[in-house]
């Protein structure tokens, strides 16, 4: 069986090879005691290897706490930061997709010799990647739902996130429905509530939007936030396609891997992945995951759509960051279909051009709150305003340019650029 | 509806009261543009609130990346820590264990207003924590499966971790159990692969435990690993009780809180949470959760044992922090049982004294894998030399003075305390 590469960003106060052996240990065959079962065939056949170790720079103070400096070692006092190339043995865990995250992310991120320890890529065999369900719908059949095969997905999301009953989020449907929207998403705060049943607000919504269809022949996607218990989103899934839904939304982080996978399993419907929660995971650039790493596991698990923030947004993180994430939705897992890289927070036309230039496609959806609603010409305007965005960026044009000629851009541009 | 209460270990460089708006903001109704359905009303119903902001400290650096400092602030230039207390709405999310997580542990943790955000408690409404499974044994249960009641469950790891066969796993616990160990748990790193079926293995180890039992009485429990997607954990948790199986073992980070979540509500047995990739999560101090907040949701989701790891243990925790961790384990939430704190890592007599002085009791597993099996007169001396530390503990007879006159003991003090 082939091995599962994982690369790690790690920081130690010992020599890096040494503390790429730990990880080694920790996470295979390794004990502190000897154990006379353990022989050197079982080691070759179980245990994980250091491929590679590549010093980075060297830093004076720990970036996590409670690493163990050896007293004697000629690294003491000094942290060194190194990439540390791992192989593990796939038949440890077999296709297992929550044994996978055990392997490579399980208890090393505690270990006393590292004070710095992230898992920054991983590298899927075909043989695990291909017993996962993967993406269904992928960027090519999201497209395939809605009609739309040469720009961006351009979509927004139910505000105020929470307190509106079905019939309330409906009406909000119906205007940016009739502005032109795409696709439309709950806020991920909203999932199932008692003043707003999954099953009623689907029906109410899609109603909206099935009628919308009826008249204009075009089809809208609503991304019903399913969020809930394993048999509650299977119900869930069973009324938002009774109801003509075309798209299930969930929190990845607050299901899990094996609850998002048992979906996907039974599901008809696109999948929209929110990332809420991955920061605790991820701000520290010393510890946790990249996100290059941990989208992985959830595209393997079947998701179709992957939040990736925006340029220019209001969290945290950098633009490059941003742009790697996207790409890396983007590029296929072994024969695993790429998914949609959803940018969201904070856009308008402004970080269009920018977004189009460095990632150098329009596979992606595009969503935006206040872009549209708070268009001074109304929601309609707002969404004319984006398209004609991206047309000018697709079409090599300045942006300033292209607003000579279109109102909605032009006004756009004096609304939000002197906010 | 009662109100969650959660509070946060905050940094900002904007006033700390500002940022925990924005948190407020981020996490219930706030929008960046105005909503005309956006109401007072639904404001007061559906908003978060801060209760209260503690400043702590002031420091010169951020302890993340990406936090905006604003110009024109008088906090430009440092950053305040403060504890920040909020409330939400039970109504937002009903009695949702995933929606929970995303309501109090969701965007925040990427908001531009902080450099530093930590789930540091949360407090459980009793209408939500009845609504939860939560430990169907907890600690009673669990000391009624094995039918020891006045002293600390004394267990071992089946190491090697990898790469045995059934048959040779049984052998192992063969040896573990005839040194009379209460409790035997696989390693997290193996759970069903092709070289060992969870169906041959739990069929296996159950024989010997089984035969044990009858020559004995003595019950000894084994936490089979189980960890996998969720039907798989279901077939395998029935595959345990028809081997007469008394415990299962989940990684919980790789699993989910649904999953979790769905395995306890189908099962008759106690579940062993291992805690395996939660150090992604926490070990950064001024990001994630606390293991306080943590292990909340793990314990409503259902499992009856908990890892806290162990004093002085190969892991880079302090042993306050361990000791917290404990205790938190035993204090109920709500009317939800408390659940067995699980010490393990590089435990031998050595920490005894100690972990029994600062606990203040003895409702715990005590793991030793070296501890036990690198004993010099073998595996059985290896167990009795743990039973009589705690022995001395708990009748508060120093450790030296009860070596004096128990053999094991004195042995393990000359062998483990000169390594």
């Amino acid at each position: 069986m082939p091995r599962i590469q994982a690369t790690y960003l790690i920081e130690t106060p010992h020599a890096p090879s040494d503390a790429a052996e730990a990880i080694a240990n920790e996470q295979s065959s390794g004990t502190f005691v000897d154990v006379s079962t353990e022989t050197d065939d079982l080691t070759e056949r179980h245990g994980a290897r250091v491929e590679d170790v590549t010093v980075r720079a060297t830093v004076d103070e720990p970036s996590l706490p409670g690493a163990e400096t050896p007293d004697n070692s000629s690294y003491a006092g000094s942290y060194t930061r190194a990439t540390a190339q791992l192989s593990y043995p796939m038949e440890n865990i077999g296709t297992s997709l929550p044994n996978l995250m055990t392997m490579v992310a399980g208890n090393l991120f505690v270990l006393k010799e590292l004070s710095g320890v992230r898992l920054i890529d991983l590298s899927i065999p075909e043989t695990f990647a291909a017993a996962q369900p993967g993406p269904q719908f992928g960027i090519e059949g999201t497209r395939e739902v809605v009609g739309i095969k040469d720009r961006p997905i351009i979509g927004t999301i139910i505000k105020p996130s929470v307190g509106l009953s079905p019939e309330e989020t409906a009406e909000i449907v119906e205007t940016v429905v009739d502005a032109g929207v795409d696709f439309i998403k709950d806020d991920e705060l909203i999932a199932g509530p008692s003043y707003s049943p999954v099953e009623e607000r689907v029906e109410a919504v899609m109603d909206v939007i099935n009628r919308h269809e009826a008249e204009t022949g075009e089809t809208v996607m609503y991304a019903c936030n399913v969020t809930g218990d394993v048999d509650e989103m299977l119900r869930r899934h069973d009324a938002v396609k009774d109801a003509g839904g075309n798209c299930l939304m969930i929190s990845l982080q607050s299901v899990g891997l094996a609850g998002v996978k048992r979906l996907r399993e039974e599901s008809d419907l696109p999948i929209h992945g929110h990332r809420n929660g991955w920061g605790a995971m991820s701000r520290c650039p010393l510890l946790g995951f990249s996100y290059e790493a941990w989208q992985k596991f959830w595209r393997l698990a079947g998701v179709d759509h992957l939040h990736v923030s925006g340029i220019r947004s209001k969290f945290y993180e950098s633009d490059e960051s941003v742009i790697a994430s996207a790409t890396e939705c983007q590029t296929p897992i072994a024969s695993q279909k790429p998914v949609m890289p959803v940018f969201s927070s904070g856009q308008w036309a402004d970080q269009v051009q920018d977004t189009y230039e460095v990632l150098g496609n329009a596979d992606l959806m595009y969503l935006a709150g206040g872009g549209i609603l708070g268009h001074p010409d109304g929601p309609g305007a707002g969404v004319t305003h984006l398209k004609q965005a991206w047309e000018a960026a697709m079409q090599g044009v300045p942006l300033e340019e292209y607003a000579e000629t279109h109102e909605e851009l032009r006004t756009a541009i004096e609304h939000y650029g002197n906010k």
